[in-house]
Formats: structure tokens, C-alpha cells, sequence
């Protein structure tokens, strides 16, 4: 057995995570052992600490940046000392429609997730990357490429390919109109991506205070949800909004937005209700969801991050920092992803 | 002013209608005059004349066909005698993105309904189908196929283009996994029209009784949804449901039997309130619904149709019997739309 060292959550409704010793699995053939230099703090990490899913003495993490230490004896596509990346599922059944086309994110058999979850083979719970070494299969780790900043591309192996799927599913491209709800972690890296891959890019706010910062991302403008003249002078404009806003709101509004076969995905809030099916009626709007990204897409997002020199943009602070990390995320008090760097936890 | 002979609804609630004379304008110079032969009876009319939008004295019917008998001074496109169909709009504004894209049907400025609206030009209430004479703008009356039998042709107008707009959007075609719940009076034409399109078409109910119809129109087979076995070998089945059912039910197993990026469409309930987001997630599916159809892909439709020999299965009766089609219309005792003779109405 490896040991090494990590955060857990000690109760429900508490930000505050203990330093815990944290057993890794001694290395299975097709394994890699990992040290983990970074890893973003996502706002599922907060909503899970606080118990949305019923669980105890989590250790959180699913966006970690690192360098492989080890390997199993059956690795081929690692050596030691390659720069590695790991998000959000580290296994799947490898054998369902999903698995086989590349959605091992949505396997029939339930992928195994990055922490929170129960390993395939021995059953045991499966521990995040608030911790300085990860243990995991070959195949659910990804080469980071070379450019990019391994702090700022934490972020991009949950936030990042989880807009990046339905932007590439909704063939967002050099002719679309798009529009991104909710400027946060996923919100600022949908508006760079997006406009790297050609789109006309909108932030929709509730106020103006993050319009220069829109800009800089790449958007051409900022509109202001809450100024109803705005919003009704938008009919139809855009082809795909991508709405990352975690608070409850209608969607009404943004379903008015959208043009003919427009498409709403919801991200941020998937608890809640759609809307009534007539909204959608008139003019064939679609409404959609997503969740994080397969291995095909995800290795797709990341050699398009290094193409276009995209990474999130970070409040880097040391690991034992996570509880003011978690307070603020709570109170939307970052621009736009904290990262923790783990080598605190070697001291 | 021309005078005609039609059926108005009496009180809400009661589906005997009465014998009433109908006024028409008089030719404005691109209006054309129609003698109407053959009407289809909705399930919207039934909804409508039981109040569903707080109506009075309502003339319905939408789902027309006839003869042109008289044309206005500018009329080049129309002369008299040629065979003719009208649907479910007779004007819009001309000028928003829905109208500049041919989907009038969605006008920004509220399409004119062929009863239960109101005219642009004289705000006069607009009466429907069920008479013996219409009146409308050139533009918005279509050129009845040759080979298409106008009684059979009529629910084309309706029940064909609503069913045909999200099979085209959905890019339904050879390679097509399409199901379609409920087979009734849509049901029935969208198997066909899917068939015809060259996708693989099961037909979901909840029972077995139409399976032989459901082969009959086209489709592989019959998939019994209250059969939970039957749902749960389908996961992920198909790229596109076309959701007819008009009573209120439940939508998860429709949700799980598509797959990656699929779309149900919900026509027949589109007051049902949508699931929650986080089911849609999961495979990145998508919800929508559709409103009949425009002036561009109607012609398309009666156009397809004409070359597939696609008609309704229609039982016709004497107009004079409509309290009796309406009664059973509402009991789904029809197979699979009934078709009004209008021309008691000369008697």
C-alpha cells in the first residue's frame, strides 16, 4: 500500500478539511501513480462537502494537473517525470454504447468517479486530488500538452471540458451566435472557447461589473439579464446559450433568446425544473444538459487548449488554504477558478 | 361581402355544432376564394371548442382542401378550378426573422390562425374550414399535388406539417433510429413520413392493440411502454422520439430510451411541464416541441408526399355529422382521422 497526504471533509456543512494520511493502492499493471502539483477547487467539490450527495470524509478534487512517479508493469503510454492530467471519472465498464463511443463520462454501468466513487476492482472508495499523489488507470489519464500552464489548466479537466462537449455538440463554430450565462469557472473558459473556435460570443450578467472583464475573455458584449429592454431587443439572437448560473432563475428569458432550432443548455443548475413544453414550441427550441467529458473529447479539448494557448484564469493558493478557497467560492469571491498548489502538503 | 354556409360551436363543452351562414370578405386583389371539399377534424379543434383558449362561436377547421371558384384583380399564381390545400395560418407580418426564414408559423408578430384570429387588415375574426367557402391571401394557400386524394390530403395541413418540421429539423434520414408515441392521428402520418424519409421507426404504446397497424404504416415494430422490460432493452435505442400522446404521462422512459445527443420532441401535450434538467444530462439529450409549419417546408411536405404517396387514413363523414366525430374523436375511437364531405353543405 501507498500512503500519502490529503484534505477531508470532517461534517457536512463545514469548509473547513482536515489533513488526513490517505492510502493509495500499490500500482496494478495498467496503473500510474501520480504527484499531484495542482488541483482546482469546483463548485461541485463545495455543493458535495456540504452533503447533495449524503457523503462523509470526502476527500474532493477532479481537476488536477501533476507528474507521473510511478508506473504498473503493463504501462506503455507513460514514463516517469510526464507531465499528466486527471479529471472527473477514472474508470468505466469499457463496454456499453457510451464506453464505446468515447462517453465513458455516461457509461450504462456508471463511471467510476474521481472521488466520491468505488473502484471496480476492490471496492474500495475512491479519493480525490486534494492530495499529493493519485493512483488511477493509464487509460483515464491524459498527456497535459506541452505549453500549457500546469496550474491554470487544472481548471480545464472539469470546467473545461464540461462546456466543451456541448459546445462541440451543438457545432459551435465560425458562424454561430452564442451567448454564456453566468461569467464563474465554467462560464470565463466557455467564452474563450467558444470564441476560439469562431463563434460571436455574448455574456448574459445580471449587471455590468463583469463586462470588461467579458471583453478580455473574448466576448463582443455583455447583456444585462435584468433590463427587461435588453433582453426583448435579443429575441432570437442566439443559436446555443450556455447557461452556467448555479443560483435558481427562470429560464424564460433565455429561452426568448434563442433563435429558430436554438439550443439552452443548462449546466449550472440541472436540479432544476425545465420549463413548460409550449415555451419550446414556438420556434423549436431545444433545452439540454451535460455532464463533464469523455476521453475522446477531453484529449480533444486539451490539444485545442494548447492550439489556442487557452487555460482558466486562477487564484493559485497553497493547499492549506482551502477552507478560505471554499468560504469565498461560496460567496462568488473569485475570478475565476481557485487552484491549490499541493506542495505545501510535502512540508 | 360573400355570403357561405359553415358550422359554429355553441357553448363550450358541447361538441354539437351549429349550421350558421358565414360571412366572407369580398376579394381583396391577391385574395382567392376557395371552395372548400374536405376538412380534417383536429384534436384542437376539439380542444378549442371546450374552451381551452376561453373561445365563443368559434368556426373551426384548419386542415382543408378544395378548388379555387374565384380570384382577386392581382392573383397570378392561382386560376380558377385548380385544386388547393389550407392550413393552419393565412398571414403573418412578412417582415420578422421568423417570416424572412419561411417559418410564419412563429411570426414575432403572431401568425393569423385560420379561425380564432384575427384579420391584419380589417381585425375581423378570422372563421375556419368547417364551411363551405374560404377566403385568403394567395400566398398562403398551397397547390394540392396532383395524384394526392384531396380527402386523404387534408390532415396533411396539420397533422402532416406539424409531424414534418421536427422530422426535417431533426435531420431524420436513412441512418435514423426514430420512435414515435401514440399512434393517432399524428402518430400515424409522422410513421409514415419518418418511413418514407428512410429511418427505422418503432411505434411506442402502451399496448399491443395497433401493432399490425403500426407495420402496416411503415414501422419495424411496436415497443409496449407500460412494459418495463420492453423500455429498459431499449436504453439509448433511439436518435429521435416524436412524443404524440395528448394525455398527460411520464417522460423519464421516453429520456432513457435515447441516446447520445438525442432529441424527444413533445407535440401532443405540450402543457406537460418538462422533466428536471439533470435527466437530459446524462447522454446530452435534448427536449423540444414544435407549432405546425411554414409556408417553405409545407410545399416540401405535400411535395415528398405527393412523390411517397403519403396521405392520412381518413374515414370521411357528411359535415353534418361532426357532433359525432368530435364524440368520437374524444374517446380515440378513430383510425386515424376523421375527414369532413363539405359538400352537404350545398343542400
Amino acid at each position: 500500500m501507498r500512503t500519502t497526504t490529503g484534505w477531508q471533509s470532517l461534517e457536512q456543512n463545514s469548509n473547513a478539511l482536515a489533513r488526513v494520511t490517505i492510502e493509495r493502492r500499490d500500482l496494478r499493471p495498467d496503473d500510474i501513480a501520480v504527484r499531484i502539483d495542482y488541483c482546482g477547487v469546483c463548485h461541485s467539490d463545495l455543493h458535495r462537502i456540504h452533503g447533495m450527495l449524503g457523503e462523509k470524509d470526502l476527500v474532493p478534487g477532479h481537476e488536477a494537473t501533476g507528474v507521473v512517479v510511478a508506473t504498473g508493469q503493463a504501462i506503455t503510454g507513460f514514463v516517469v517525470g510526464e507531465r499528466v492530467a486527471i479529471g472527473t471519472i477514472i474508470d468505466s465498464c469499457g463496454q456499453c454504447a457510451m464506453c464505446e463511443a468515447g462517453q465513458e463520462n455516461y457509461c450504462y454501468n456508471r463511471p467510476t468517479t474521481t472521488y466520491g466513487g468505488t473502484d471496480r476492482i476492490d471496492g474500495t472508495p475512491t479519493k480525490g486530488a486534494y492530495s499529493r499523489e493519485y493512483v488511477l488507470r493509464e487509460k483515464f489519464a491524459f498527456r497535459l500538452p506541452d505549453g500549457l500552464d500546469p496550474a491554470a489548466a487544472a481548471p480545464l479537466m472539469c470546467a473545461g471540458v464540461s462546456v466543451w462537449e456541448p459546445l462541440r455538440a451543438a457545432g459551435v463554430g465560425p458562424s454561430s451566435h452564442v451567448a454564456v450565462a453566468g461569467l464563474g469557472g465554467l462560464g470565463h473558459i466557455a467564452v474563450k472557447l467558444a470564441s476560439a473556435l469562431g463563434a460571436e460570443v455574448t455574456v448574459l450578467s445580471r449587471s455590468t461589473a463583469k463586462e470588461q472583464d467579458a471583453l478580455s475573455l473574448g466576448a463582443t458584449g455583455l447583456l444585462v439579464t435584468t433590463d427587461e429592454a435588453q433582453v426583448a431587443a435579443a429575441r432570437g439572437r442566439f443559436d446555443f446559450i450556455l447557461d452556467t448560473v448555479s443560483a435558481d432563475h427562470e429560464l424564460t428569458p433565455l429561452i426568448g433568446m434563442l433563435g429558430l432550432d436554438g439550443t439552452l443548455c443548462v449546466l449550472g443548475n440541472p436540479l432544476m425544473a425545465g420549463p413548460k413544453l409550449w415555451e419550446l414550441g414556438a420556434g423549436r427550441k431545444k433545452i439540454t444538459s451535460s455532464g463533464t467529458g469523455g476521453l475522446r473529447q477531453t484529449t480533444e479539448m486539451l490539444e485545442f487548449c494548447a492550439t489556442h494557448g487557452i487555460t482558466a484564469d486562477v487564484e493559485i493558493l497553497p493547499s492549506n488554504k482551502i477552507e478560505t478557497a471554499l468560504n469565498r467560492l461560496a460567496n462568488g469571491d473569485v475570478r475565476y477558478r481557485f487552484v491549490l498548489d499541493m506542495s505545501d502538503l510535502d512540508t
